[in-house]
């Protein structure tokens, strides 16, 4: 079996291997006479592109989106929303290597396990590329996010994520939310200067070291409705993070206070309700936003880690398909750092998971 | 609208307050012809038992479970096996001053403005009594889990939490995972002794001041079958993260190296495939025995962060219903650490995640 | 496995044993702040109920609801609400016979293949007596739907069904909708003074003979909101569909013109659209209110055929558990038509449908 | 909002409007490791195209699958099957007409009128042709059952469909159960030659007065394993009504005496068990092979009644797109009968709720 779609009220399917023809997915439960920017897709698009810095992945892919069914003269119909992502680069010669041998950390082997079988080209389903139809579908849900009338009276809800570590590279804490031009001003999308010049040394190293790195994603949501999230089984943390860790290579998640948390007294921890004006929130935000598996009304904050690419240049030792022990040493495409181009997948996860929320309020 | 049930396979679905006459479960999907040992059950639900210990909550339950269907002349039968569990300590009067003042950092205020109206005679649904119910049908998953024929030719999967932090006082790293009664030995479920004695000086502290503390819970999977896990939507870490999240408090989850992998390097987290007498296993574990969204059969382990509980004797600023500010000091019935009584609920919610999984391999 | 709850937005779970303690059910999804008329739910709980006249099953329960869970102080609350209806003329050693033989054309023959064991005394899952569960639920959907709120500026939908044969006495077609008053007037649930004495006959002669009739009931849909039903999956008649369909007995369901549209043109059975006073309607009504999977507008209406009980007191050929050829004469407590009884689980039936498609418009 | 999806196990998910570049499909949760037959598939694909005799929609469509994902080397790889199938023959010039005047019968007023817009080129969704997706996935679906090992033991399930009527010409009852070879004999697929004759006489009559046909369709499922449906709300009469209902034009469906069941006491609709060698079966088959919503292991049969197509080139009154009344004369492109295609469409969906509960057995 597998399980390929996500959500309850706007369902994100699926589909696709790295090296097939195309990727892509169907967004089912889009409200319909919804205008569609399509230049804002394409530049969200833009932002997960492989091949778009030398950082990156050296495949290089135009992702030009395909729209093929939900939308008619620039409006949602209500219909299911379907995405093609054509696979251009795929040079499947690159991965004879990996045939027969199966790399230290990555999933190849379980899929060969599990299936029996399995598209050795390239990652299969395992691909990072098949976030393409992810960040499509999410852009499409942040689109609807940001207009004003996205819930009765709401301010438009905004998600920003930004790279807060890469390795030993650490953003110092932010005394406010970074804006997407601060964000991407930098080349591996953090938002303080000098954290991001470290960063981009630390990658070129990892790069011709044949090496990766992890690292950690922060993001917030702003503007939250106030009761967001539905007890007891669609906690707003519950849902962010079952979308949040569906992403390969992220290994936790915590929100507000984070690990953190567990340092700290009820009497430290606790927010005071508080009049703002008119809306009601919290003095501080140690919850993040989120108490009781709804929000608050606060901006909420999570904190994501990515775990190092396994795919390196560096000899390791590791089993072939006759599960002998032998020796890899992936070559050329190798990615240093997935951290900067995961910035928009965290962002299009989130935005999924919160109108999935969202339309059921 | 609410969301109570969870699972596709072995669905849970829960109902009742804290202050009503029962609160409930039902667990669908559950294979028939399996015998219960209904000691084991009352055993698991003592574990989580209010006032089992003069750490927790005052609350004094016996919570018996009652087995309503589902279960024939002590075999499941294959139809929907349902629990009621009295609720006979409710002290409505002990609530009475919750009624008009929302509690910093609690749900109630939150309740309020989703539904409109709340059951204020404790925390409704909010409670941490509703988790009585999870807990049973926990329980069961476990049993079915523990079985040596749960999968073919596997071992029983066992499923151990136990508390490793609370508040200042950490566990140290274990270098073997801990059998229950190791760690029921420790009246606040830690496996080290010393560092027992200082979480329940702790407790015993915070209680006395009217404070809360936070802490952190570790979980080991044995004998999790290799390839467990869907991809791309029921990847295990995101199935696993879904259930814990869903426990009031838990305010993040990691896996393996957790947090700590930001700061590796593909080369020293990747762990290579390599050959175990006839089984494939990694030579070490930093993935925490999850890669790619399934289980590589190695031991699975992940860390849960738990805050300290909102319900606090101390006094604190709040607003009251009708939203002027004001002071609160909830009396008496404080519970001044969650963390041995999370022990089962994670247990429970981690069996029950595991269980709906293997039932779709 | 097995599937016990229906629904997508107001989900219904099912779970008890017809002798077991209770049988009951869990309703998640209600919208919050509802009062609830706890009279009208007792009320249609005595339509259902057995015992009700010398017409149906010797079985006598009173059916008296208890709520344990998502209503305070008489108003939904937005959780689940839970309810028990005990089992208190339990007399398993009527069964005793049954323990050992296959009754023809009932599922204990199926049951204890599928699971491997199942509860003899009565028809376990299978016994009519678990839609008592369904029928508080479905009542609870119909107070719902009653109120002209329930939908933007629309009228109260109102579901309303009736018996309209019972083996060979066919109640003559009707030109308007009948009142419950109208219905319930007659023991059989047949508005037609006429046919309900025919059919009246019939059923005290079927009594005597040890005998059981089939039957079907008509049902109709008013004020259903043009545009109800979900493309492509979600289709007005699929839904109502599923939900009819799991009724035990029911072996067929048809719409509108029924099987009889086989024998008309395009030119005969199509529906023109006209306007009556300011809303869009159809002149005639071939199609029962559905057209494309949607409410036109018009009253839904569609017919649903049950098959004669299975259990007789007639002697018959069967199996017994050791597969041997055997004769069964099921003494006393057959029920020689469920007709008149299962007109209340039709109309909860529809009313749990169209709410649950109500809820996502 | 709307629901695109069908299934629990093995999902098909529906993109596509009829004059958009492409229909399509996806399929999720088929085991991996089985191998395709491309032929067949395109053999059932065949089977539904438009154009295949002068009796059908004149649009000419080849309907080449293209599979996008989810095969590997003639292997399914146990991730999501992705179908595209081009519209090529789409001319929308022969829709302006319907641009401003809604077609009684049709829903496009109804789509209009829930969505806010529509793509008026061809009926978008609610066209015929979106079924060329459900053909190929039920193809797929098919060849899954046909194999012997489908189920523990069992022989090839093996799902048949033929048309009982058209209008007034209908096929005399069969005491055999056809092939495909015999129904494909037949230009409207009816097993019966004279009936057959006739049909075709009626079909060119309605072509000739720009008039369309009702009709019925038997379908029998041979093979099907003891116990299959998922007590109590996937009953297998429940699942498959939700599969055959969804297909646009069925207003009604029946099992095994269908409607006439209304007619018969227990004591003749009773199927007494019998041993057939050494496997349980009845032996009448009065319950069409289901009892309490379980294969009791007999044939399965079942009877699915259709509209006339609501196009149709006669003149009818009708609203504009102002709501005011108006005469609509649809040109040139009528489908005077659409049951001979719909003969693979019921078989398709057949196969898919069965695969659906298999995998669940």
């Amino acid at each position: 079996m597998s399980r390929n779609s996500i959500g309850k009220n706007i369902i994100l399917t699926s589909f696709g291997e790295s090296h097939g023809p195309f990727v892509g997915a169907v967004l089912d439960g889009f409200p319909s006479g919804f205008t569609i920017d399509i230049n804002a897709l394409n530049a969200d698009m833009q932002r997960r592109r492989p091949g778009q810095s030398h950082l990156t992945t050296p495949r290089d892919e135009t992702d030009e989106i395909q729209l093929i069914s939900g939308v008619f003269e620039g409006q949602t119909t209500g219909t299911p929303i379907a995405f093609l992502i054509a696979n251009n680069d795929t040079k499947p010669k690159d991965y004879d290597l990996l045939k027969d041998t199966y790399r230290p950390g990555h999933a190849d082997l379980l899929y060969q396990t599990k299936y029996g079988l399995r598209d050795h080209r390239g990652g299969g389903r395992s691909s990072a590329r098949i976030t393409a139809g992810w960040v499509a579908a999410g852009s499409l849900a942040k689109q609807y996010l940001n207009q004003p009338t996205a819930f009765q009276n709401s301010q438009p809800i905004k998600i920003t994520a930004w790279v807060n570590q890469i390795y030993l590279a650490v953003c110092p804490e932010l005394d406010y939310i970074p804006t997407q031009a601060q964000i991407d001003a930098s080349l591996v999308r953090c938002p303080n200067e000098q954290a991001s010049l470290k960063m981009i040394e630390l990658i070129e190293a990892a790069k011709q070291n044949g090496d990766s790195l992890g690292g950690m994603i922060c993001c917030t949501i702003e503007n939250c409705p106030i009761g967001l999230g539905e007890p007891l089984f669609g906690k707003l943390q519950a849902v962010i993070g079952q979308y949040i860790l569906s992403i390969n290579a992220v290994k936790g998640i915590s929100f507000g206070e984070g690990f953190n948390v567990a340092n700290l007294k009820g009497s430290e921890n606790n927010d005071s309700w508080v009049l703002k004006g008119d809306k009601v929130g919290t003095d501080t935000n140690h919850s993040g936003g989120i108490i009781g598996g709804m929000a608050t009304g606060e901006p909420i904050n999570f904190q994501v880690v990515f775990k190092p690419t396994s795919t390196i240049a560096k000899a390791q030792t590791t089993l072939n398909a006759q599960l002998q022990e032998t020796t890899l040493m992936a070559a050329g495409r190798h990615d240093p750092c997935v951290l900067p181009r995961a910035v928009p997948i965290v962002e299009a996860m989130t935005n999924l998971a919160i109108m999935d929320l969202l339309l059921e309020m």
